[in-house]
């Protein structure tokens, strides 16, 4: 029965094999080789890692991918399985764009501006100062040109992306000192990096990468001023707020930030299209999952902080106004020099402005008056 | 070969005759006669039909159907086939509920709230006026106790629902004439259904039930005062600006509008496991579709209109402060007679007080701050 062999042909098996993926003697092969059963649809058995940037401890990081798995698992009857491996168990937490790329690893979830050394375009599928915010970021990828202008871009790197989780807005992080004015930012040496950083360094800060495991000490030394994580539900659990308890929001620099499943593309390519639709669907809804998970989770977790001592400010004026002003200008010199960023930044910040403008009305409108409300 | 026809055993063939779902001669029931295929996964060839509450006309809200369709289709390698049909082509647009409840079909899209007639508590699956915004509704639903709650409400109309679309907050309608306080609802005839229709009433409005058809006519002779649909994007096909110009925001009653897939319990009992979890990652995918369409297209509908001629205005803070008062009053009215609503309202009441609380700090302190910038 030649029709049960059509989505494990010859060539392809012999990619699969050379690209470390494990096809079960069992099913696939067995199909392939022609055992009679009339029309019967034989998908080959495929076990894949992924690679996270997350760790374990953190499981609303984590999540997206064991999520991801778990779905492709149960729509494939477990034919094709994903094993998830967080940060540091096969390839460091920022090695997995690399292990993607070179097929180490058929898929990795990831920060996309965690590589902005790369290239800064990284930064553009993740968050920038004063970027998109999640619905907007969710629109621009799944409605706008987002998705395609990133896939075109990850075509140099081997990988197809496939938007798979955002955390929201995020907070501004911890602070030892209050930040009244502009004033107190100059000098301030804050823990932070990538775009965010280099804004933070225009308004007169310090960036200081300090390892993760080291945050707390630093802060409670002094060798450090400030630092920032995510938002309130992740936040409470590095406990931060005992050893700078000023907690500032908006995080302007990450009025959302993007998670991808980075696909290596010759593993995609190989795979039968029910499987490839498989991962699109499964990566969608671990995207719905992961940020449902923290809008729940993070008022409750606000609610604790604040009862824990940590004391909530906004972030004054001429702060805002100055941290706008910068990244504009940075974005016009990256804009300048790097043609692989300017192509795709300039549709983002044309949607933009037309979901800027949109959401002043209904959403804000809406929002606006809940937010006035006593409930 | 005993081990194919897990997935099809006899009662559950049964059923699917019963129930008019095709089981294809050859794919499954081969399969389940046991034809030698070691380890092949035979899946069973189905086809279902889906009745959609929406027309073709309208390809954001018929959208989130043919996607899902297709999203299935693709996984199952087009073993599971769902034909869509809009409104009124196998029943009509509100007749979708009894379809799914009844077998009729085995699946429907629609818009809970329009069966509030049947029980009060359907409106929570859509929008209450004031209610969640669609980042908390889907927080809600995926990571809240909502889904459960309307799980076991649904029990007893024999259907399972599954999030698929949501269209954000929606705009608060055309108007003949402006207005300018509280007073101007009084009297005022407005297009308008549900509990929404409730609330305006106490504020003085009489609700007045025009078929769609005919809402044109009937503001440009003055029959009716006004008429609200969904947003700038669906409300320019209507075209209503032409004779009440005067586009009010927000749509107190609709901060956003879930929409579900229903499927009949007995047609999703039968499935196997594999198909059951690709319904349900192809309307997660389907709503996360339909969500980032509205969010992309309605911005550049709201450019049009007000090119077109239409006038924006926000609705006064007394009709705002009014309508709140009194869906609160209203709520209390519902809860103390019905159960059902009232064990889903009083959770998705304490669910919305903590997102409104959360909401206030890094996700409005973003927005706020980007809304009055000049972008």
């Amino acid at each position: 029965m030649k029709k049960a062999s059509q989505d494990i042909s010859l060539p392809r098996r012999s990619f699969l094999k050379k690209a470390g993926v494990g096809l079960a003697a069992g099913a696939g092969i067995a199909a392939g080789m022609g055992i009679a059963a009339p029309k019967v649809h034989a998908q080959p058995t495929l076990r894949w890692r992924l690679v996270s940037s997350f760790p374990k401890s953190l499981d609303t990081l984590i999540g997206p991918s064991e999520a991801f798995a778990k779905i492709v698992g149960a729509m494939s009857g477990g034919k094709f399985t994903i094993t998830v491996h967080p940060a540091g168990e096969i390839v460091p937490a920022f090695g997995v764009l690399d292990a993607a790329q070179n097929g180490t690893v058929e898929c990795a979830h990831t920060a996309p501006y965690y590589f902005f050394g790369k290239d800064d375009t990284f930064a553009l599928g993740t968050a920038i100062p004063f970027g998109l915010n999640s619905r907007q970021m969710q629109s621009w990828l799944f409605a706008g040109n987002g998705l395609t202008l990133f896939r075109e871009f990850y075509k140099s790197y081997n990988i197809i992306n496939f938007p798979m989780g955002n955390t929201g807005a995020q907070m501004g992080g911890w602070y030892r000192k209050e930040i009244k004015s502009l004033a107190d930012m100059k000098g301030l040496k804050m823990r932070t990096a990538g775009i965010a950083g280099k804004v933070q360094e225009r308004l007169g800060a310090v960036t200081v990468s300090t390892p993760g495991g080291e945050v707390y000490t630093a802060l409670e030394k002094g060798t450090i001023d400030a630092a920032e994580f995510v938002g309130p539900y992740d936040d409470l659990k590095l406990g931060l707020y005992k050893v700078a308890p000023h907690y500032y929001y908006p995080g302007w620099w990450e009025g959302s930030a993007q998670t991808d499943l980075y696909v290596n593309i010759k593993a995609y390519e190989a795979l039968p299209a029910e499987y490839k639709a498989m991962i699109e669907a499964a990566a969608t809804r671990s995207q719905v999952l992961m940020h449902a998970q923290y809008d729940a989770r993070n008022p409750i977790a606000l609610k604790q902080l604040v009862a824990a001592g940590a004391k909530l400010h906004r972030f004054p004026k001429d702060v805002m106004n100055a941290a706008f002003k910068e990244s504009n200008a940075l974005y016009a010199e990256i804009s300048a020099k790097n043609p692989r960023w300017k192509k795709i930044y300039d549709d983002y910040i044309k949607f933009r402005a037309e979901q800027n403008m949109w959401f002043r009305f209904a959403e804000a409108g809406f929002d606006d008056f809940m937010q006035a409300q006593k409930l």
